[in-house]
Formats: C-alpha cells, structure tokens, sequence
C-alpha cells in the first residue's frame, strides 16, 4: 500500500480517530443505499406508485452520502472502503430482513426502524467529531438533516 | 409475503428458471457497482485524476444495470433482492480483494481481472436465456456491451 | 396512390407478410394509447393523483411504439394507416369496456387484462418476424420489454 | 360508476349541457390526431421532408387539445372518454378517406377539407358555451386558434 | 404617498371600481397561497406523499396568480397589498380552520370546501369586470381556470 | 399575386374588415418595436443600465405582437406586410420625435406618451374585432394586457 | 389530530422545546416573504426597476426559508401552521406598515428596520436552539446568512 | 442632447466619418429585418413551409446585426437611430417592392436582388472602415459572412 | 505496436474474424458519412432547404455509426482504421460518382443506389456475425434500422 | 468615503474583529485563484491534459471563496479590497514561487506547499470567528472542506 | 451540372482563385478530422483516457472547419467536394501513416508532425486570401488559432 | 524548466516578440479582472443593484480575456504567468487608487480612468502584433471590441 499522507494542521492520531468514526458511518451508508433499493423492487399495494417513486431520490442521497463519508477520509489521508464484506465487516446494528414482494405499510415500517439506529449512530458520530475535527462533523450534519427528513416522509404515510 | 403474478404468456416453471439466472445478475452487477466505487476512491499515483473520473461514470451505468435486471425480476412477478448478505450468498466467483491507497495501474488490474469473471458470467445468462425469454436476454445483451467497452478502456492503460 | 418501393435485401412477398404483421401491431398499439388516455381521465379514489400521473408516460410511451411501427411499415414501402376505423378493422382482441369515473383499482384491472391480450399478441408478432426481418422484430422486442414493465406497475397496486 | 360532483357556481342542467357540447369537440380532437399522423406517414413527392416534419408539432398540438377537452369535462364533474368506438359514435361529419402513399398537394387538399369541417364544429361550440360557461368557451377559443393557424400553413401549398 | 396615474382609456371612476374588485380576488389569493402550503405541512396517512406533492405547484400556481391580480392593481395606478392585516380586512369568507397533522381526506375535504367559495367569488368578479375591463377579466378567467382543475384533483381522491 | 383563401365559418366581407383592422394594428406594432429599440440605444444618465436592460425584453415582446398579428392577417387569407414605408402608409398616430443621447427620464416621458395612443388604439381595434372575429380579438386584448404592464413599469420611474 | 411521533435521539421536552422556537421563526418568514412582495408592487421613482427586480428572488428565499423551517417542525414530529391568523397570533414584532405607492428609498428604509427586528429574532433563536438541536440551528444560521447578505443590498441604496 | 464622448486613443474627426458609415449600415439593416420577415409572412407555394421556416432564424441573424452596428455607434459616443424614417432618410438603394402572398420563388428572386445591393453596400463600408477602426470593420466583415451565407441558402433554391 | 487482448469469453480465432467483418462495415461508413456531407454541400433546386437539413442528422448519424463500430473492434482487442486510404483498401462497392451542384432529386436518386449497396454489406455482416458474436451483430442491427429509416426519407422524395 | 452600517445585532467592536481576519482570508484567496490558473498554463508532461482540467475548476471554486469572503465583509459593513497591492499588503505566508513550464509533478509538489499554509491560515481563521460570529465561521469552514478536497487530489498525483 | 453563380461584389477570376485555394483547406481539414478519430481509437498506455478524450472535441472542431470551408466555397458559387477520392487528389502533404494501438506519446509526436505541415498550409492560405477576399481569409484564421491551440495541448505531452 | 517549443511557421525572434506584448496585455487584463471585482464589492448610492450587477459579467469578460491571452502564449511555446508580483513587474499605468464604499458615480468615473489607459495599451499591442502574427492581433482585438463596448456602458451613467 502506498505512503498516506496527512492533511495540513491535524495530527495522526486525531487523524486515525476521525477516519475510524467515519468508517463505521460508511459502511452503515452503504447499506442503507442497498435496503433502500431493495424496497424500491419489492413494495405492493394501493399506494405502490407514489411509494415506489419517493423511494428512488433517497437512494441517490444516500448513495452521495456514502461518496462524500468516503471522499473526506480520503481528503484525510485515509482508505475509504467499499463492497459487501466491508460492510458486514462493521455492521453492529440489526441487518433489515423484510424480504420480497410486500405491502408499501410493511416496508415502510421495516425502514422507519432501520432508520432510528442509523440516525441516532451518526448523532453519535456528530458528538464525537466534534472536539475532533469540525469539517467532518459538519459533512455528517447534513446527513443527518437528510436522513430526518426522509424519516418525516416514512412516518407520514404509518400515521392513522 | 402478498400472492405474485405471472407475466403474460409464460408458465410458472419458465419464470422460476428465468428468475433465478437474473438474481445470480443483479448479486454481481450490485457487487460490481461497490467494487467501482472502492477503486474511485482510492487509485493514486501520477494518472490519478483521468482514472477516478473515469471511474465514476462506470459506477452508475453498473447501477442502472443492476436496477434493470431487478426490475425485470420484479416484472416477471418475482422478487429481487438488494443487500450485502444477498449478495455474498450468490456469490460464486472471486472476490475483490485489493484494499487501500494503490497505483492506478494496480487497481485497473485487478478490475480487468474481476471483469473477466463477470462478463463471462453474464454471457453464460444471455445463452441460457435466449431460450426462456428473449426480452431478458436482450437486457443482458446490451449489460455485456457496455461492460466489455469499458474492459477496453481499463485494458487499454495496461499496454505497454 | 403512388407506387410503392421495396427495402433494399428484401424480396416481395416478405416484404407484404412483414408489412401486415406490423399492421395489426399498430391498431392495438394505437387502440392503446386511446385506452391508457381514457383510464388517466377517468380514475378516481384515494390513490387518483399517483395513478393519474402515472398513466401519462405511459401514453407517451405506447403512442411512440405506433409511430415506430408506423415509420416501420413506411420504411419496408407499405402504407401505415391511422383512425378509429382502420383500428376497428383489425381489431381482433376484446375491446376496453369499463366508462366513466370509477375507483383507480376497477381502471388498473380492466387494463391489466387488456395488457394480458396486447402483450401476448406482440409476442406473437415477435416469433413470426423472427425469420422474415430481424430488424422489424427487434422494434416489438423493445414494445413488449416496456409493456412488460408497465404491467409490473399495475400488478403491484392490486396485490394484497 | 362512482358519484359524480359539480363545479362551484354551476347547476346540474348547465353542467350536463356544457358536457355534451365538449364530447363532441373531444371526440373531433381524438380523431383529428390520428388523421394527422395517418398522413404524417403516407405523404411522398418532392416536398415530403417539409410536409412530413410539418405535420408532426400539429399532432401534439391537437393531442393537447383533446387532453385539455378531456380534463375540462372532469373538471366539470362529466366522464371524459376515449377510443374508436367513442369517436365513431360521436361522428357527425365525413370522416378522413385518403389512403395509402399518396404526393404530400393530395394529403394536404384532404386535410383541409377535414379542417374547414373542424373548424366550423368548433366555431359552434364556442357559440353554445358562451351562455353557458366562458372558461370553457376559452378553452376551445384557444383551439379554433391553432387549428385555423395550421390551416393557413395547409392552404399556403396548396395556391398556385 | 406619490401621485397615481391613469392607464390610457380608462376613466378615474371605473379604475377605483376595478381596483377594488381586484384588491378582495388579491386577498383571496394571498391566503389562498398560506393555506394551501399549511396543508402540504400536516397531511399525513398512507396517500401521504402523493397529495403532499400534488399540493405544492399547487401553491406555485396560486402565488402566481396573486403575483398577476396585485401587477394589474399596479398597471391601473392602484396600489396592491400583501400581508397579515390586508388578508384579515379584506376577508368576507370562511377561514380554513383544520389544523394539525390529519388524514390526507380530511385536508382535502375541508380544501374544497374552502375552494368552493374561493371559485365562486372569483366568478362574481368575472361578472362585474366583464363590463369595467375586459383584460382584468380575462386575468380572473384564467386564475378560475386552474382553481376548478385543481378542485377536480381534490374532488376525484374523495369519491367512493 | 397568388388567390387567396377563406378561413372557413368567415364571409369575404367581414374578413375584409378583420383584416384591414389587423393591418392598423400590425403597423403600429412593427413600429413599436424600431422606437423601443431606439430608446434602448440611446438612454444616458444614473439609471442607465436599469432602463437599458428593461427596455430589451420589451422590444422582443412588441415584435412577437407584430408576428402574431400578421400571422393572423395570413391565417385568414389576407397578406400582411412589413417595411418601413408600410408604417408610413398607415401612420395616423403621433411619431415619436426625441432623438439621441438623452436622460431616461426624458426617453421614458415620450414612450409614456407613446403608449397612450399606442392603447387606447389597440383598445378601439378590440371593441371593433369584438363583433366581428373573437379569435382575433383575444389575439389584440393579450397585447394590451402587456403594452399596458409595460405602461406601469415606465409610469414607475417617472412618479415623484 | 393524529398521533404525532419523535425524531431518533430525540426525547418529548426537547422536541416541544424546539418546535416552539421554530414556530416562532416560520410566523416571522411567512410575514416576511409577504412584506418584501408587498414593497415588490409598490415601489416607484427613478430607480424603480433595479429595486423591483431585486425583491423578487429574496422573496422566493424566504418563502424557501419558510418552507424549510416547517418541514423541520414536521421532521420532529410536530405540526407547523401557515396563514393569516398564524402570523398574527405569533407577532411580537412590530408591524410592517408603510403602504401605498412610495418612493424605493423609503420603501428600503422600512424595510432595513423591518429586517433589523427579523435578524436578531433568529439569531436569538440560534443561540436557544444550539443547546437543543444542533440540525435545527444549522437550517436558522443558513437563513440568517441570507437575510443579512440581503441587508448590505438594502443598505447599500441608502447611504449617501 | 447630452455632451457625448470619445472613445479612447480615437480623435473627433475619425469618430465622426465612422459613425457616418455605420449609420447606413444600420439603416440597411433595420430595414433588411423587416423586409424579410414580410417575406416570412408572404411565401406561399408547394415549397412553403421550408422557406417559410428559413426565412426566421435569418430575421434574428440580421435584427442582432442591426443590434451591433447601433451599440457600436453608442460605443463611439454617437447616437444610433432607430424608425421608419431613419430607413426613409438614409435609403440610397432600391426598396422592396414585392406585396402580397406570391410564390416562394418569386419572394427569393426579389430578396436575392435585395442582398445583392446590400451586400455590396457593407462590402464598400468594410473599405472605407479599414482605414479608420479595425474593430468597426471587424464586425461588418462578420455581418458580410453572414449575408453572404444566406444568400447563397436563397440562390440555391433558383437554379435549375 | 503494442500487444493486443482478447476479450473475456471469446478465442483468437473468433475475435480475427468479428474484427475483419467490422472493419469493412467501418470503412462503408466511414465513406458513408463523407459522401452524405458532400450531398448536403452539393444539392440545389426548388426543395433545396428542406433536402440540405434532412442530411445534415443523418451525417451525425452515420457518423457515430463508424464510431460505435470502431469502438467495438478495439473492445475486442482489435485496431480501427480511420483515413482515406483505408477506405479505398477496403472499398469493394461501386464509389459515389455524382459531383458539382446538382438538383436535390439528382442527388437522391444517387444515394438511394449507394444506400442500396450499403444496406446490403451491412445485412451481410448481421448474418456472419450472429453466430461468432451476438453483441457486435447488435450494434450493426441497429446500423441497419436506421439506415433503412433514412432509405424511406429518401425514396418519399422520388415517388411521383 | 461613505458611512458604514453595522449588521444587526453585533457590535462595532467586534465588527471591526471579524472584518480584519476576513480581509486576511480575502487576500489569500484571491492570490490562491491566481496561482492555479497560473499552474493552469504552465503544466508540461504525459499528465497534462487531466492535470491542466483538473485545476480549472478549482479556480472558479477560490474564486467563489473570494467573492464570498468580501461580500461577507460588506454585509458587516465593511470595505473588502480587490487588487494587486492588497494581496502583497496582507501576505504573512510563503509566496508561489514556481514559474516557466515545468512537469505537472512539480507544480502540484509546489501547490501541495502553498495549500498547506493556506488551509492552516483558514483554520486559524475558523478558531478566532467561533467566539465572534458563527455565520462568517461557516462560511469558512466550507471553504476549508473544499481546499482540503482538492488537497486530497494533488495529493495523490504525488504518492508512488 | 446546374449553372453556378457569383457572389455580389467578387468577378468570376477572384472566385475561382479563392474557391481552388479553399478546396485545398477543404482536403486537408477533411482528412485531419479522420486523423485525429483514428488517433482516438487507437491510443494506448497509462494516459490513455485523458489524450482519449482530448482527441474527441478536436475531432468535432476539425469537421466544422471543413463544414465552414465547403459551405464557403457553395457561398461563392463553387461546389465543395467529400469524400475519400477527393481527398488523395488534393493530397500535397505527408500522409499520416502510424498505425495499431500504440502509445499516446507516439501517436501525439505523429500528430504534432502533421500538424507542423497542416498549420503551415492553412498560414498560406491566409496570405494568399488576404488579397483576394477577406472574408474568406477571416474563416482560415479562425481554423488556424484552433489548430495551434491545440499543436499546444498536444505538445504540452511531449515535453520533459 | 522545460525546454519550449515553437509554432509551426514563426521563427524564435518573431515568437518572442509576440510573447513579450501578450505578457503584457495578461498583467493588465489580471488587473483589470481584480479591480472591476473591487468596485463590484464597494459601490453604494441609489443606483446600487444596477451597477453592482453590471459589473459581475464584465468580471467574467475580462477573466475570459486573461485566460485567453495567457493560452495563446503557451500556444506560442512561451511561459504565462499569473500572479500579484507578475501584475506589479509588469505595470507601466496608473494603479486604481479608489477604495472603501464610495457612490456609484465615483467608481464609475475612476474605471473609466482606468480603461482609458487600458483600451489604449491594448489598442498599440494590435498595432505591433499586426506585423508579427495576425492570430495574436485577432485575440486582442476581440478584447478591445468589449472593453470599448463596456466603455459605453460606464459612460451613459455619468453623462448629465
């Protein structure tokens, strides 16, 4: 592997920690771009088309998610990684398991719960960035924001 | 899991069969586009820029292939799947194993060989389903073109 | 009416056979887009506006099929026709019944078993063009892929 | 069929009446677009690229105007409709004979027979609608104006 | 306050009179806006994301036409308003009182309800500009227009 | 000079007269657009750029009159003209005389002027086209809805 | 109502919490946005059209300001409000009064007042909302930004 | 008038005879946009439409010449004019005189005797310009391209 | 010269004989392209316009033709030729011989002899090809489909 | 010099504070916009063509710093400073020193120095904002992420 | 052959002494074109994809220099010639004559050496047209300032 | 530094020369960019948002000139340069003096100092290239043609 180097005015050890955290944050990005896709495929129902489409954009913003998480651990002098067993490599949160052709409520449901882990993990990604490095912490913030968001769509639709 | 449905003018059996080649699809062409993705952020060295931009288009059209070949499943009333366990429980050819900042040269040759596997694989799926459906073939067919376009482009940095 | 010309490579008595494949092709392909209109005017109920709004491409779509099989016919030196009546001549499949503003389930049923008669009969087409003009049945290989698709889309409301 | 409902400040007679009169424009507007693209397909002779490329924007113009038709009788609370059967039962007025590859002078003498028919048609209803509903009465206004500007571009061949 | 001018043809006394017609559809318009953007806020339930995203042109549109009445108001040397205490003063019709997040039905009952008033005030002032200017009329009859097609949107996801 | 055609529904009398009435409008249109120019070019003064930059989409617009009231003069069979001495031919309005570099002010004043014939000239056609032809009557009304918008935004700079 | 749900990471005082204070900024950019297009109709002098045109696109920035500010209340579970009666209920600013037709200079400085109120209103929300959300504080700072990047153009018209 | 200016590193004298001579060309100009656009309006004939549209885009070409030639003037500090009686008093070659709808071959024939004295005359105007401003002469050689260009489009329909 | 690949799945013996098949229909469109540029520059006559832009796409057309197919013979590890030599080696159809400014009939009637050759050649090339390699014969499928498109614009032209 | 204005809710004091590390920043990006279009022209090697791209890009973002830095200094009412000689009065840091053609490697050697002490300085600058004013800390913090990306960029040109 | 004509202004002698001059242009930018695309395909080695994608906008500046020159010549009366006969007949230069996939260097110093002798003829031209017809001359200049705009990004690669 | 290479057909002496004036057309158009920003950033008055917005595209104009002169240096084999010590080496005018927030008039005034000096410079600078390479002259003319043009500009403000 070649010779990294460090960005100007942070120190390795900052520099390692930084890139760690945002790791775990890739990897969960990732994923989260392949769960949301995969419900993109399965749901069914009444409400498929307007579903079917709201989900597509979000895969997008996660996808550019995971693209900047990666592109700033490189800015940092680190290696981003991708791929299946990457992310398996750090997943510490429950995997999604909804599986085939199921009812938009069902899937929504499904991802309403794989959100609330993802959103409170990169929270904590925010808190710990920031007595560590404030361009990082800020990428994450937007994440979040995103992430929320999007969050506000899903619960609309579970609301009765 | 909700009841599926035939399309028009296949049998069960002929579905099934067909169904099952283009998971084995959509798990490389899901894998492939992270497998980009990883080069993209981490290729270095004196031609870095010409290779990471390059790479970044190849990204999304490996995307829009896997999205195909899902929606062709979902079409025929079966159901894909997208995730990083899907993918490892289809895999049936050699992972992609080189890691962190590396030449240029480094990278393109591991994905020359990785796309060798791959576009193999997918030519073996155009041959068994030119005789089950040849609308599914035809979406494979074209995959194959642009797959070994862009093995021109990356063998042809290898040259010497 | 002027005297008609032959495609270069292609011999009379293909030439006419290919020609009034096509034909019957173009009246549903032009039955369907009028069919796909009238559901988009007339579909009501909690899910209208996303079934509306799909509706619409789908005209789009279906009406560029007709023109390509159209210009097709023109390109072998035969005459494409258009009008209520020339679609009545043909029509050979049970015509699309339901009126008036009904629920956008009862619409998505009646047109998904239209589809089930329009895509078996391009298939049709497609085995017996196979050995008279490749080129004539690439063009329905692609109408029937789309149709194939939009089908998946209606499926998946009614499913539960 | 389901309920239907009445556009604020308008009665039941009046809507029922304004309804009728836009049928028929509709079902005049849903053939004009098909007569137009029969002879978009059949012109031929010297002049064939210009009247070919000419009559093409025509059709997505009076197709717009049988949607705005359509949608302003839904507006109303009426059942819009469409397709062959619909047209031919609405047909008061000689339909469109010229078949077949004809020179573009013999297409566009037809075409403007049909429109002089058209126009008047429409011309009516604008009279009628006036005492019952101006924004309807607009709507077709606009359309008289389109019709009789391609009319102008049809003669403009044909003087001598 | 500077001096206002006069368009040319158009006496003192008629002004006043279109101006204040224009000044109550204004006030219309600009809460018609507020109230239309609090529903695309609070919808909720499982037709969620299509009535949230139905409403928004929605809202483009009816800013418009404020843009429009308040730019006429201006071109006769009247004076528009825009704010809070205008609206209020101006208002001789039913508030729109649903609050909070509620079924996407309940929002669009009670914005029809709301639409229904809304309609038929801008076609009494149709009538009483007919005969003061016929532009400022032609203004309204446009804003009617997209007002009653919109009302069959709402209308058509409340029948059953 | 080449026959000429009736629009169909229009008796050769009352053409003449629609005709004959557009012709005045054209003209004053045509010029229109040559004396806005004129002011484009020679404004001075603190508020140059501003009143520079208004004047240019002005002129486009006053020049799309031009071409939708001729259009409207062929499309009725009648022959529109252009051309400097045509202007002449027809003026019975008031040239506009202020020449060179001068304040905006000043060139604002003369437009002001300008315009109020210019309307209340447009208006007249429109009372008589009234009884005569509504299409071209809507044609001259969208005018002076504009001409008069832009009578507000000169009017603007002028109050004190 | 329906049961309204909370944001990941999120406990109930917190969100109410926030949600107050979002309440309180939404009032103020819903008044703000209709202030500016109020002052956007109603200025008049030598300068009129520059000032004009510049009030249009900040319009559309609050309105987005405002857009964003609700969506984050119903990001966090709560229920944003838009409308008249809001607005007031929610005023504890002094009120835009200046009307009429007026000269730009005195439109800009009522509005620079007007502004001086608005700016440190959401700068005090900043400082609240940083202990409780540091998301929420992000979208306050970015409308901060642009309010007062807007303030330097005001100002910069009245210095003398 | 206003004091004008002189353009740096240009004497009085110099300023002058330019202006002069670009004074005519934009007569010749002006008048070039209107003349053709009445051909626009006045072609007729088997070959209509495709002239009827190559007329337009060279109506732009030769009103932005027109739009040059004057800004160039004003760049000079000299006065450009615009109006028919600026055409009138400058004219020194032959008017148009084709009226009234006439076949396509009979306006090009007219319009090629018109070019042919159009183009000589910016041709002298290059001539004398070399001597005085290379810039001025710069863009009249570019007007020349043009023209010559487009006469060529309108020679070509002639031969037989 | 550098050492060639061959590309995943195919022998040497194959990818010899798909890249010589290919490289003959390169040279066809290579001259393909030249000779049409030369039509466009060349025609002349009443229909003049219309012929010289109906051309124009069709080079661009045949253009990217030669390039796809370029392009596939380096896919397959081979090397594309582009020159006028090239052409002449490979050149075993009879040349285009029509030259100088001639009628656009002239020069139609000339292209569709050349087109007929070429259509020919490349249906040929289909044949060879869909046993060696489904792919490359695609990509001259599709070759095909438009130039028999462009074969139909031609001949409408000659009918009489 | 005119007067200046204080933002609302700050200070003279602290203004003045702000406004002088900003000046700093100021100078610094308006010479870094300088230096990369500098390396721009004057890169040389097998590189070149990415590498000359690469930077231009870069320039329009410094550029956007600079114009986004000064226009903060204004909107706190104070006068940013364009030009030559404010760059070399504010220059604390090591001056770009590389001049002539030279290889891409050594220019980006040469940028990766000049761009360490610019980000340091831009950090520095972020740390002293945070207590003064967390808007103008923003600001600039998003200018660190962008040089810092781009730093990862040359970065791993350099690396073997 | 048709009857050609003369460009106002120019005697037949000049006109055939420019028209010869341009047809030797009109070969060589004909042939460069098909150069520089052979060039595209066959480049090899670790630059590969940026001197890949460098070559292809050359390419489209290449065809448009020759479009520009045949269409002058057609201006002139002349008739332009394409196609590969023409071009060896006019050839007075060293044929390019590298081929097979080889290194970018190899192929960009084969390049730079045709470039040498095509700049170096297009530079005679312009000398010779300078006399005869400036406008003429003006096009070649603008070919040529492309031309070594790019013999400078070409030998950019060269250089170490 | 790198060994430099010359342009076909121009010796050594003859490209230095060239080069030496085009360095110092660069600096002057560095400046140039920079001050017109200055001014950008520092105008104030009634006439603000006019002339601040005025100013920004001639920015861009000026910067395009730069970049345009510095790439016809590197074309011609030299070295550009960019940077404030280049810009003060090479300045032989008037520096721009007027700093801080000042009336538009006042900035206005002092450019047009400015480009009073910098047309001029410019204006020898074709003078002397005209005999060494007309290519060069052509650049900088363009530039004079604009930097005149903008002259008028600023001019029309301050005339009274």
């Amino acid at each position: 592997m070649v010779k990294n180097f460090l960005s100007p005015g942070l120190d390795q050890a900052s520099s390692d920690k930084i890139v760690d955290i945002l790791l775990s944050c890739l990897a969960h990005e990732e994923e989260g771009s392949l769960v949301l896709k995969h419900a993109h495929w399965n749901v069914a129902g009444p409400s498929f088309i307007g579903v079917h489409e709201m989900l597509d954009p979000e895969v997008d913003s996660v996808r550019n998610m995971a693209d900047e998480t990666a592109e700033r651990i490189a800015t940092l002098g680190g290696a981003a990684e991708g791929g299946a067993d990457f992310i398996l490599s750090r997943r510490n949160w429950k995997p999604f398991e909804l599986k085939g052709r199921q009812d938009t409520q069902d899937y929504l449901k499904a991802l309403v719960d794989y959100y609330a882990e993802f959103i409170v993990a990169e929270r904590n990604a925010i808190t710990q960035l920031d007595d560590l490095d404030v361009i990082s912490s800020n990428i994450i913030q937007d994440h979040v924001q995103e992430l929320e968001h999007f969050n506000w769509f899903m619960n609309s639709h579970l609301i009765k």
